[in-house]
């Protein structure tokens, strides 16, 4: 079960919320980046970055001289994962919709010092965007991993959004000639595009073809 | 050109920001969500959400009882918008990356309440989601225009970060036998479908059925 606290607790549109913690690891995992949220100066900054998750723990990493990790270090962040389905084409337009997933955590970020603890949380966030690379590719060295902060986001305080299915219309207006539905959006990975530098009989390693 | 101000000065990666005021409308009217940070009770909250844009002023709504939009009206706001064009695979990973173009604009959003500038926002809002259907569905009645806040951003204050292209290794990984290159990620419309409750002969508008 998901907490509830007065931030995650939906004040709109309950019906859209999960209290599944299942939900919120399906969101998760099946993304790509989230949005950063840090308040700086008393202002609100959104940075789209990476991320990874080990059980009930999110890792962010960035370099160590990013405004946006410093602000974030020690302080309260909001991090959000959407993931849009398709297109809700209603009668009316005040019923358009998206149909979407999203995960919302809130949480005080935790700057990671154990070195253990730190490359877990470099290959979570390696492995969310590309599976497999952790053990293929040249790992860090000690200049990188020094050049690195690595912060961790107890997933305690989330909330799962999702909407799914058919336009939700006025009842007098399922009478009208209007066609309605669901657009959806497909996203897919294309063919691997070598680099062109790369020298000849490299060939793309199976972990990466397999995605397609 | 785009602004200069200590928030859209970057910080760190300064040969991926983009100073041409196209690009930023680029990145924006390519999107199909925003996500829109402000701070509550003095912590920063991310939410998903719609917009569309008229010349230099993006337009966001909301439910007028809606938590974050009454946080939003008058107070200062972060709206980010971020493609993910595919992933970057290095031989190292430290150099493992993501082709992006996002676009950040801050500022204080603006209830909008003339009636004529609200209707053009909404309308800019729907045809960023789905060109046509404002022309095509029915129309805001009275009732959903009250229920409706339209707030107004000005694109003054933005930045516009993008990457492209292949791996950045280190000169010496170069030797590596390592296959390195970019996983595109393609996102496209699926077939639509239409709502089980359609009564039958209303086909699908072509402005519709264009998109795929």
């Amino acid at each position: 079960m998901l907490s509830t606290t007065p931030r995650t607790t939906l004040g709109r549109e309950k019906h859209r919320g999960s209290t599944d913690r299942t939900d919120l690891y399906e969101v998760l995992d099946s993304g790509l980046i989230c949005h950063l949220g840090v308040v700086r100066d008393g202002h609100p900054m959104v940075i789209p970055t990476g991320y990874g998750r080990i059980g009930d723990t999110l890792y962010l990493h960035g370099s160590t001289g990013a405004k946006s990790l410093r602000a974030g270090g020690g302080a309260e962040v909001c991090v959000t994962v959407t993931h849009v389905d398709g297109l809700v084409l209603a009668r009316s337009i005040f019923n358009h919709s998206v149909n979407y997933r999203s995960a919302m955590i809130y949480g005080t970020a935790r700057l990671v010092t154990d070195e253990d603890e730190r490359l877990a949380g470099l290959r979570a966030l390696t492995e969310q965007l590309a599976p497999g690379q952790w053990d293929y590719a040249r790992l860090p060295n000690r200049k990188e991993l020094a050049a690195t902060s690595v912060l961790a986001l107890s997933l305690e305080e989330a909330s799962v959004k999702i909407r799914r299915g058919a336009p939700n219309d006025e009842p007098e207006d399922y009478s009208l000639q209007v066609w309605a539905g669901v657009l959806p959006l497909v996203t897919m990975w294309g063919a691997p595009e070598t680099d062109p530098v790369l020298p000849e009989g490299i060939d793309v390693p199976i972990h990466i073809r397999e995605r397609q």
